[in-house]
Order: C-alpha cells, then structure tokens, then sequence
C-alpha cells in the first residue's frame, strides 16, 4: 500500500506523475482523485496552458456565431450549453512553479506547466525536467500524445501545422478577407479545417491538396469517399485530389506556392495536416519498447509497459484483446484509456477493453461516428438509406439526453459536439444519406462506421465486441432502423 | 506482501504456479526458492517425468560408450563428470497427486505430473487442470515450450518428431544395424541428429532432407553453410541438400517413402525435425497477446504479460532492451528467462537484460556458440583463421573452470557440454578452421558465432551490449586471440 500510516504526519501519497498535459493526463487525474482524494497527482505540461480538449479547435470554434470566441474558447454544443475549450481554469488546480513542490500534501490535482521532461529513469523512479530538476515518482504515466509531421526543410512563416489553440488562433487570424488558404492532408484535420475555412465569411479562398482518391479515403470505402468529396466540393472547398505535393517554397510578397507537378498553387497561407507522429524520445530513451510497425509506447491490455510505467493517449500501443494490438488517435480514446489507466495505476489490473468511439462532421450533411477498426485496406459491408432532415449530426445528436460523441471526463466536464450550424440543410443528393459501413477482417465485424446514424454507439460496441463473423450482419440491421421512415 | 504475518498458522503463501515441466519452470522454481525457501512453488507438467534438460537428447547420449545409457540417462561432461539429463530426481520435490496439496506448506518444490493445465482464468487467479479441479495462483508462469512442427496429414508409427526423453528412446531403438534412417530438416536438431546417429556403430545409413543449400542454412552465411555441409558428410551423412519433400507415404513392409521430387527414398524410419510451434493456445484462450510474427506469448522486458502473469522459455516473446523483440529457442535462455521471470515474481521487477547464448556441435570438428541475433537474413563480417587441435569443442569447453555452453541452474545443476568424442580429430580441411561472424543491423553488431572459438561468450555478450558499431570490429578482433598459435 501507498498510504503512510503514521497518524501525525499529513498523509502525503508518492507521486503520481502525468507526463503530458493533454486529455489523456486529465483523465488519469480524475481517475486517481475519484479513487483516492488525498492522492498526490501531479500533471507536467511543457505548455503554458491547463489541459484542453482539441475536437472544437477544427469545428465548433470555426461556426460560433460570437466575435469573441478566439479569446475566450467558449462555444455551444448541440442542447445549446456554453462549453470550455479548456477542462478547467487553472485556478481549481495546485499551481507548482517547480519540483519543489510535488511531495507536499494538496487536494487538489498538482498542474507544474512549461516544464518539459526530458527524461525518465525507470531504475530511480524519476522523471528530470528541463531545469534540471527530479520528480520522484510513484507510478508513471506518458501521455505525451504527438507532434504534427511536417515536410522536412519547408521554413516558411506562413506554413503552418495546427493542433494547440496557438495554432487555432494563428490560422483565425489568418483566415481574413480574401485570404487564399491552402490546406495539404485529406485526413480528419485537413477535411475538418477545410470545410471550417470554407464556411468563414469574407471572400477566403481554400484549397485541399492530398494524394488520395478523396477525403477521408483511409477510412471510408472509395465510392463513400468520392461522394463526401463531392460534397466538400459543395461546400466551397477546392478540393484537389489524387495530387502529391513536389515541394513548397516561399514566393513573392509573402506567398506561398505549391508545386503540385501538373500546376503551381500561390497561396497566402498553408496548412500541413499530413498526420501525427507520436512522441516516443522519452520512452525509447528509458529503454521501453516501441511499437515499430504503429510508432507507439508498447504496453500490455493494461496500460502497462513496465512495472509502475504506463501510458494513454495517442502514444499509446496497447493490446486490445477482442482486435488487437491498436494506436488510437482520437479523443474518447484518451478520455477512457486514460482513465482506464489512472485506475490501474491507483491499484487496479484490468484490461483496457472499453472499445473507444471517434466522430467526425463535415459539414451540416455528413457527420459519421465510428467503433473499432475502420480502415478502407479492410473489407467492408454497407447498407445505405434516404437521409431525412432528422439525419443529419446537429438532429441526431440533439436527439441524446447525453451525446455520445464523447466520453464525459467527469459531472463538470464538457461535452464535444458538432456545432449547431447555420446552414440550410439540403438532401438532394441522397445515394449516401445515412448508412452503415461494416469492416471485416478474417470474417469477423471488426470495425462499424455510423454515417449519418446517431445515438447508435453502444449498439456499434456490442458489435464489435461480440466478434461476430460477417454472415451475421443481416440479422444486426435491425437495431439501426435504418429505414425507420419508410415503415 | 505475500507473507502471512500470523505465526501460529503454518506460513502458507499464496501458490506461485509455473505451468510446464521443463527447463524454464525448473529454473524459476529455483530463483524463487532461492529468494523464499518457504515460498509455495508448484510445477504442474503433463509428461510422467520430473524435469529435464534437452541437449544431451540430441548429443552426449549417443555419443556414450555406456551400454546402458538408454535406461540411465547418465551423460559425461567435457570434465569427464557424470552428468544426469534429468536435473534431479522426483523425491526431491513434494510429489503432489492432485490439485489437494496445493496449499499446504512445503519447503520443497511441489510437482503435480500427469496434468495438463487446460484453462488459465486470469479474472479469478486460477487454473483449471484437465481433471476439471482448480488452483488458485498468485502468481503464475507460462513456460509451456513448444511441440515439434509436423507434416499434416502424415500418420505412420515410423514417422516420428524428436522433444522428449521418450522420443529419444525410440530413436534409439530405431537406429540399429541396418537401419536407413530420414531426418528432415536443416536446423538445430536434425543437423545434431543426423550427425550423432552417423555416429552410431551398426552399419546405420543416414540420409538428411532439407530446402536450404546447407546445414544450419538459416544461421550461417552461406559459405559456411557449404563448408559445414561437406563436414557433415565427411561423418558419413548422405546430405540432400535444396530438395522438399513432395509426399511422404507408408510404403511395404513398414517402409516409409519420401518422394523428393526428382527421386524416391525408402528409408526405415523418419525422424521430422522441421521447427517448433510454440505451446500459445493457454494464453490465446485467456486474452493474452500472440505475437502473430514470432508466434509466442508477448511479455513486456520484465517477463509479464499481465499483472501476475509471466512467461518464459521457448514460449515466450519478450522485449530485449538491446535487440528489441525477440522469441528465442535454446536452454540458455529458457535457464536465464525463467530465473528472471521468478526473480521478477517474487517481488522483483527488473528488465531481462541478460544476453544469452547457444551452442551446438556436429562432430568432433565443429562445434560454435553464439550470443545475440544470428539469422543469416543479416549482412555479416566474417574473420577466419586455422584451427590447431586446440580448437575444438572438447578442448575448448574443457579449457573453462565452468563450461559457458549452459547457464548453471545452481550448485548443484549439471553443466550440459558436448561429449569427448572417441573420433580422431582432423584438421586437413582448415578453410573456415575457426573464426567469428559478426551480425550486422542497421550498421550495428547485433549477433556474433564463435566458430571453434571456445571460452569467450562473455566478450561476445559485452560486445553486443555495448551496440557496437560494425566499424569497431577491427578493433574488437584482439580479444578473441584468433592467432595466438601464429605469434
Ligand atoms: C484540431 C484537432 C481536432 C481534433 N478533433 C477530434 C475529434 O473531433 N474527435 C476525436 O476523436 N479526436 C479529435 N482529435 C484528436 C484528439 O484531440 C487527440 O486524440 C487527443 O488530443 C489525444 O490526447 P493525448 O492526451 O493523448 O495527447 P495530446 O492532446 O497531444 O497531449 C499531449 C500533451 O503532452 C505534452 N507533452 C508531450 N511531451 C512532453 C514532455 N516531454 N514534457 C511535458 N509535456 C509533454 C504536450 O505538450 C501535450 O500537452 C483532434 C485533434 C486535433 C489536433
Ligand atoms: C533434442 C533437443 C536438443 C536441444 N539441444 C539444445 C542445445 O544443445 N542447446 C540449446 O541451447 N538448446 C537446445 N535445445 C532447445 C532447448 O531444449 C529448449 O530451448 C528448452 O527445452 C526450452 O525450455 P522450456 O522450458 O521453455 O520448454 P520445454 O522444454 O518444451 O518444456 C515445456 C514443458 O511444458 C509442458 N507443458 C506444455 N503445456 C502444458 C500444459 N498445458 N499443462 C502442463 N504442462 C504443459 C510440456 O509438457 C513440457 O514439459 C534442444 C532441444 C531439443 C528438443
Ligand atoms: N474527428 C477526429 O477524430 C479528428 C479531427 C481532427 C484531427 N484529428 C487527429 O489529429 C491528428 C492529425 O490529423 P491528420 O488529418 O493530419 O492525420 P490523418 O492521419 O487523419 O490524415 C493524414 C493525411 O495526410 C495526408 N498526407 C500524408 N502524407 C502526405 C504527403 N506527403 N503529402 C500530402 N498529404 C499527405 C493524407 O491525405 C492523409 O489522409 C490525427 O491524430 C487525427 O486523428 C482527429
Ligand atoms: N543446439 C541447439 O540449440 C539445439 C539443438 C537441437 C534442437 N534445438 C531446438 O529444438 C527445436 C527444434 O529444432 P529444429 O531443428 O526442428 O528447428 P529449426 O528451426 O532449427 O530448424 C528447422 C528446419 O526445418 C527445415 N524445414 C522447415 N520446413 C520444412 C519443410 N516443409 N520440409 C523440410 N524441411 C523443412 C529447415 O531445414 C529448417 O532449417 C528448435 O527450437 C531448436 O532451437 C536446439
């Protein structure tokens, strides 16, 4: 056991050290607080800010109707509710300058920001920070998440990569009247930002340049990724795809120009979504393995990758005992692994086998919700049906007491949630109105993607963890009610 | 802690339950005994034996000049030491009959035989034997090895595999006067095998099958694979090298056929040594991870899979902090492993860092032992020299207080060495007389052989510790006095 049991002195726990001050770090946190009030957390961010969550920067942030919603990060989720980008004021946290504080007693979780740590010893049980200093720990978490990949020896100022709220509020400034903005990447954040950019007043032109079929086309099958396409085409992007970028340099007057082989794009800005590299230094440093293959901290079904070591988040490799070993970059994934971790660290030894859900919107017409293995390499079973005015992301996930588009972090947490948008809804075009996509590996359901089908999640889990082989997808359509308004 | 603090009660603690009988149980039963002479260890196996080790199978017993051996088991080290293969008699442990005894004190190692472990339930801490009882554990080891890959389909008394003592028996009573003998496969043991019944006295006729140019195709680079090969049929083995087996058939008068293609074998007996299957279906069935490319059961590099779940031995896939993921096939690391995974059981929670190595011998000529990744897919470096007549496998081993050809398993373990062979040894052919090979990844020493190099797999192991880099192999060479007889 942890606990002193001298009476006398104040019950100081050993540190519970979050490297990282991400949402996987904040989950822990609550997880090791729920269990134990009086455990001594202390969550180490190299950033100036408390922890955060990232969904709104791509989507809610870009629709709010409020002047003001780059200085204050508030936005409204779909029932309506103001939410903070930020989880919590770093007011409700222990404020540390430095280590000095992290073996005093608080209740309150310990938030030590602008700090990085630039090592972890495992032998010592410590982790060294950047001033030089130690923190003696406990137990151990990394979460340090990823860093945004780049293209190697493009330096330009007006070529930028975006995943904080600097970044946010970077590209906001940058997207003014008439500006020309280039998005490269066709994944989840170069497809959110582009419609986000495309849906901003004043005259912005945006381009999306990927070397894909379409958008999404890692996820989605190749018919469903033309359509969505098309519908971004719908949208105002100009959409640029089957193109790989030859190089970027910086042109006259502060342009940017792309060369994409075929033609050369002058643009004012750039933005790199080409996809995420985990933060692995510290973890290959301290000798821990590192999944070559999925470039993450390798740990066991338990979060665990030495004794006293774990790790959640985007980092994380881990053994998922009914899909197997995954690396998950999505946000209910750093919520529930992180929590899931925080438990096992508080003294738990259960398998992380709570199957995370990811959600995207593009737009007012296509929001999609997803479990499990969605990879178009995988085969895949769709069934699709007309889209009513009721199908589309805003109605559906206003149709919930309680969205599904995010884990809640705890009773004050916020929900994420797609905006409640301006736009008319038009479904004219309905051959993908609402539909489910089930992927399969080796006969098995492995994978479900909710595509404009909401309020389903947990029937999805079930699937998935059921294991069900493929010839059972007839008999599971029923709980989807697919065609529910033609009945 | 484990450790019952109530001392009118007979200290009982929890059961450290290591399933298999082989080397690696044997070995963690040991550290752990050593670490708590009081602990409550069980080896559960499903064979009638109590532990034993495997090389002399393969080695040292035909080599005997005991007419006896068959029965004894009794082997002569290089020191002229009687040996026994099995490591010590069953009245030396608690001999249990049931799953009854599991929780009653003993300072002895409990062995339940005969019992197959059927389930192992990690929720509830227990297995489940094939008698339908249960144990509870507190901890519990995976060591249940591997069973000889076959060929599918091929049932014919005279087609055997070759693991047990049983096994060897058989052999043994196969391989007398007359008999034309099989063994397919290059490798370890059908190298080994083939060499030792060429040995056999009795005008016994040896033919050796296998896809690859040469023996032992799959460790040596291919110009000593060649050499070895016509070694080995100076011993009198009719070497078939580059031929598959098409079919194997039950031909008259108990006969066996091997059609190879371009030509047909009749022979008495076959003995299929074609690689092993690691034993995973326990820890498949009980959500552990398999790794799928080496086929064992994935532990973290302190031999745990789960929280009180360890592996060890030819069964395990573990993460070597020097050489990354690795599942490894030989005694050493089944000694090495399991002691670590006991160590680590007890209350230890240190990373398996301890390079092991392996040995074999085909003859009297050859005879290597090596550390590290040796897998001819690597590039390698290559030094050679003459060999004298000091530089083989008997006045080599011989030349070591304590033979480096196995890890000790404890005072009183017998040390496994190649035989004192009655065979002259000669010396005329000194091409690849004795030498070092240097395995090479990513332009770092990651394996080294020791041909006919004896009493240096120390310097072999700092080397490989230490991540050379392939340049600094001129300047490692001075320590493995390759011409000492020429200065
Ligand atoms: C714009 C955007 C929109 C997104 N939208 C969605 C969405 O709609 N739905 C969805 O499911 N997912 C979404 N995601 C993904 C989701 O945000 C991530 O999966 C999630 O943030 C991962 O959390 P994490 O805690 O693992 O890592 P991060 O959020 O990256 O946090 C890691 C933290 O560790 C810190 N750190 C790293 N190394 C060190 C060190 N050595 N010392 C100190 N601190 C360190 C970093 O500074 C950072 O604070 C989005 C991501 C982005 C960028
Ligand atoms: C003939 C021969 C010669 C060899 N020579 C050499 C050599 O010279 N040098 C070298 O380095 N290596 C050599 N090896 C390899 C070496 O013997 C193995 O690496 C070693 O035996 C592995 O030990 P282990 O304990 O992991 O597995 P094993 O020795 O295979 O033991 C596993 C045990 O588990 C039992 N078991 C499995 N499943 C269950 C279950 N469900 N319930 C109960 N019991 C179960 C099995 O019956 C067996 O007793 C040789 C191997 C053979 C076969
Ligand atoms: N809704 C969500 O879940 C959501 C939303 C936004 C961001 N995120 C997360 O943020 C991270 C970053 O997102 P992302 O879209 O960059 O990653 P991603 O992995 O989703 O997409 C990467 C995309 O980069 C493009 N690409 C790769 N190499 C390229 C190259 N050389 N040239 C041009 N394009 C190239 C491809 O189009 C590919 O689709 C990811 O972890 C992602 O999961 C998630
Ligand atoms: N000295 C030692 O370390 C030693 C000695 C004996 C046995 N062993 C161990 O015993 C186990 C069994 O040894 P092994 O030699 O069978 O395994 P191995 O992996 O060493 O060799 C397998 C061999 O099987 C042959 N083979 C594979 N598929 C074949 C096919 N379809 N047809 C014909 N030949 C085929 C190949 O020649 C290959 O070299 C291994 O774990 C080995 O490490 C070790």
């Amino acid at each position: 056991s942890n606990k002193s049991t001298s009476t006398q002195k104040p019950k100081v726990q050993k540190p519970f050290v979050l490297i990282g001050g991400g949402t996987a770090s904040y989950a822990a946190a609550k997880a090791i607080k729920e269990k134990d009030p009086l455990a001594n957390v202390i969550i180490i961010a190299e950033e100036a800010q408390a922890p955060y969550m990232r969904p709104p920067l791509s989507k809610e942030l870009w629709f709010s109707e409020d002047p003001k919603v780059t200085q204050t990060l508030v936005f409204k989720d779909w029932q309506g509710h103001e939410r903070e980008t930020i989880y919590q004021d770093a007011s409700l946290y222990e404020v540390l300058q430095d280590a000095a504080g992290s073996d005093t007693p608080s209740e309150k979780v310990k938030l030590l920001l602008n700090k990085r740590v630039v090592k972890l010893n495992i032998d010592t049980h410590t982790v060294t920070l950047d001033d030089g200093s130690e923190i003696y720990y406990n137990k151990v978490l990394l979460a340090t998440g990823g860093s945004p990949k780049k293209f190697p020896g493009v330096q330009d100022a007006n070529v930028t990569t975006f995943r904080s709220i600097e970044d946010f509020k970077l590209l906001d400034s940058k997207a003014k009247e008439g500006a020309h903005i280039a998005v490269v990447g066709g994944g989840f954040l170069g497809s959110e930002l582009a419609v986000a950019l495309a849906h901003r007043e004043g005259n912005i032109k945006v381009t999306q340049v990927f070397p894909e079929e379409g958008n999404m086309a890692n996820v989605f099958p190749t018919y469903l990724t033309k359509w969505t396409t098309s519908k971004v085409r719908d949208l105002g992007v100009d959409v640029k795809s089957n193109k790989s970028i030859k190089s970027i340099n910086s042109g006259k007057d502060g342009k940017v120009v792309l060369d994409l082989g075929d033609e050369k794009l002058s643009v004012d800005h750039v933005v790199v979504a080409i996809g995420l590299e985990p933060r692995v230094d510290l973890a290959r440093q301290a000798g821990l393995e590192i999944d070559e293959k999925r470039a993450g901290v390798v740990v066991n079904a338990e979060l665990e990758a030495r004794s006293d070591v774990f790790a959640a988040g985007d980092v994380v490799s881990f053994h998922d005992v009914q899909l197997g070993r995954r690396r998950i970059e999505h946000h209910d994934h750093a919520v529930l692994s992180g929590r899931h971790a925080g438990e096992n660290m508080i003294g738990g030894s259960k398998p992380f086998t709570h199957q995370s859900m990811f959600w995207s919107d593009l737009g007012p017409e296509i929001g999609y919700e997803a479990v499990g293995l969605v990879d178009s390499q995988l085969s895949t079973v769709s069934v699709w049906a007309k889209a009513t005015s009721k199908d589309t992301p805003a109605v559906g996930a206003g149709s919930e007491a309680e969205s599904p588009r995010t884990a809640a972090l705890g009773s004050d947490a916020p929900i994420s949630a797609a905006p409640v948008s301006p736009i008319q809804v038009d479904l004219k075009d309905e051959k993908f109105g609402k539909g489910l996509v089930f992927y399969v590996r080796d006969q098995k359901i492995v994978g479900l993607l909710l595509f404009n089908v909401f309020g389903k999640v947990q029937e999805a889990r079930d699937i998935i963890n059921a294991g069900y082989t493929s010839d059972k997808i007839d008999g599971l359509l029923k709980q989807f009610d697919l065609h529910s308004e033609s009945h």
